[in-house]
């Protein structure tokens, strides 16, 4: 696909994910319009890529009926990644803020017909999987697409929103009226991920020399962490290959209990600590890993970042990007937070 | 309560339920404020409370940010009563039109809270309830409120769409943000009723003479058809009674096949013709009436009119106020769409 003939919005495209994907976008040509709010996304997350003279970037609240039909104009194609979301501590605590998204995603794909949008990208979860299936963490599960039937149970509101999102995208596709694709994401980490996400969170604790060294849950909780670069690459394979409104696992199929990710990470920065499980705290399911089929036949293509090696280079740049006694003085609300500081 | 000094907003008050409903309030002494794009709804089924004084009318598009912000201003109450709905002919064959209720119901909730309101009344619907539970019309199942659990199986987006505003509004009133209540209507019927749903297709096709007589499906499908004076006064008992968020079934437990309800509309028309059972048309659940414990127990109220009486008057209005060679003119359209003429 020849990117630099096409015009994308990228929504919440200062966010961590989205600015990786509008760095991705900019790279293949294309030409980028970013509208964020900043509610959690930053401006400095896209530094580099509005260097590049092809990104425009809208501070607005999509929520806001001219602010949406402005940001769809002139656009081929959207990829919606805007929402109201955190990590675990955010969602679990945050569920009006988290139902918004509702009201959000509803607003982005009517603009997006309204404006004779090509095609939208959605950016879904592993959160619409039936949490009765993510128990057990002994049981070797791998979720396949299909396992999101009716009937449903997604994770939290922000997992209905996630699905009522794809339910919503596919009646589009249905009533020939657009093209669309969600990509379910599995847990992304890596370089600009807040620290209310697991893997920065346990960074984060590590670099202020956190001792006990607090676990949320009982550590068995199972997570396939998948590199930012990673769901960048599917999110653009999805938006090359899959018009049929349905939707894809981006994610790795490796395997990492919360408590070995989180000893590797006191391994690589060399400290020595004790570990303090508080099983009050939000965990999320015990088992959540996704299956690769439908990812490798539709998109050709699966994850290739060993979680290994990208939670060293995250390690790297969150070392060189953080100051210790800065995250010390925030961490409690970095956890459960959007913004901080 | 006294209704005379509460200042309410009735959305989709110039509807079938909603001008009933502000009609009712007017009677308490109630100010009323509508508004509605009259997309289904007809200024006509106001006039008579347009002459109390104390309604105002504004035509207006609630999924427009301004638009909802000013009409919540100076509102205690709010009776959210607007969607992009119709009859079964039109749920069933207008998904994404349907889906838009996401982005209404959450546009109306948040902006009731952003302007202080104290409470919000919710009309959710009969398609909350499992669809795999209302298959059999021999079952003698009466749907009690908590059989709306997760996992959860809607009834087409435009049921989901129901669940997600309860479980929204639910929310609302966990985090201590809003007062709230969600009433389930079924199937409801009685004057101003549009012709997409069942009650007045049926009777006007006895209107017309239409013969062949068509019944959608086998005919054996069962209805607690409600009238909506019954509907209307369960809304405003929970208005009064209810704050914590919950939802109550609002309608009868009268179990009554479709094909018993068409004869007894030829019956009281005096027309005798034949069937024709057209099974390719949509349906619907097979076996819907709702159990009324939770109603009696929250509202100290039960509705009050059956269903012969309920329908006679109801066939006299329409003959009254209908040309049937003006109806047989649209009786189609009329079917499946919400707007006609
Ligand atoms: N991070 C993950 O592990 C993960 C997993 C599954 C899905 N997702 C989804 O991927 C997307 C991006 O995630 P992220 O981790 O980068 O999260 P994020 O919360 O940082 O991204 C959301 C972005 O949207 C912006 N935004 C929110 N509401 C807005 C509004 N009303 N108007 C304009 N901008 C608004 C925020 O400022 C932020 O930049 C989100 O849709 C998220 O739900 C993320
Ligand atoms: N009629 C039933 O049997 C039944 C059963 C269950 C639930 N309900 C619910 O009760 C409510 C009223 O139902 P009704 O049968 O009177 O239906 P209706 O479709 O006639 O009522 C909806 C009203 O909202 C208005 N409206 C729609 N979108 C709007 C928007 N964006 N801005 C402003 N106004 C808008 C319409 O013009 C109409 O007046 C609806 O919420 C419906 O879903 C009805």
């Amino acid at each position: 696909m020849d990117w630099s003939q096409r015009r994308a919005l990228v929504t919440g495209g200062a966010s961590f994910i989205g600015s990786h994907l509008v760095d991705a976008l900019v790279e293949r040509g294309a030409t980028v319009r970013v509208v964020d709010n900043l509610s959690s996304g930053r401006l400095a997350n896209l530094s580099g890529a509005l260097e590049s003279g092809r990104v425009e970037f809208r501070e607005g609240d999509l929520l806001d009926s001219d602010t949406i039909r402005e940001a769809m104009e002139g656009v081929d194609v959207v990829f919606h990644n805007a929402a109201d979301h955190g990590g675990r501590g955010y969602i679990d605590l945050h569920q009006v803020n988290c139902s918004t998204n509702l009201i959000l995603d509803g607003m982005v794909f009517r603009a997006a017909e309204q404006a004779g949008v090509d095609k939208v990208v959605f950016a879904s979860s592993g959160c619409v999987y039936p949490e009765h299936l993510q128990t057990d963490p002994r049981e070797v599960l791998y979720l396949t697409e299909d396992l999101v039937q009716p009937p449903y149970a997604a994770d939290n509101l922000y997992g209905w929103a996630k699905l009522m999102g794809e339910l919503t995208l596919r009646a589009y596709v249905t009533e020939g009226r657009m093209k669309a694709a969600s990509v379910r994401y599995f847990t992304a980490y890596g370089p600009r991920c807040p620290e209310s996400h697991a893997v920065m969170a346990m960074i984060a604790r590590a670099l202020t020399d956190q001792d006990p060294f607090v676990i949320w849950g009982t550590g068995e909780q199972i997570r396939n962490w998948t590199h930012v670069a990673d769901i960048v690459e599917g999110t653009i394979r999805a938006a090359e290959e899959v018009d049929d409104g349905s939707a894809i696992n981006i994610g790795t199929m490796e395997r990492t209990r919360v408590v070995d990710c989180a000893s590797e990470v006191l391994a690589y920065m060399g400290k020595t600590v004790d570990f303090a499980f508080d099983t009050t705290k939000p965990t999320g399911p015990y088992n959540r890993v996704c299956d690769l089929t439908v990812c490798r036949e539709k998109l050709g293509w699966e994850p290739q970042i060993d979680f290994k090696s990208g939670l060293h280079s995250t390690i790297d740049w969150y070392i060189a990007n953080n100051d210790a006694t800065a995250v010390a003085g925030s961490l409690e609300q970095m956890l459960t937070e959007r913004r901080h500081g």
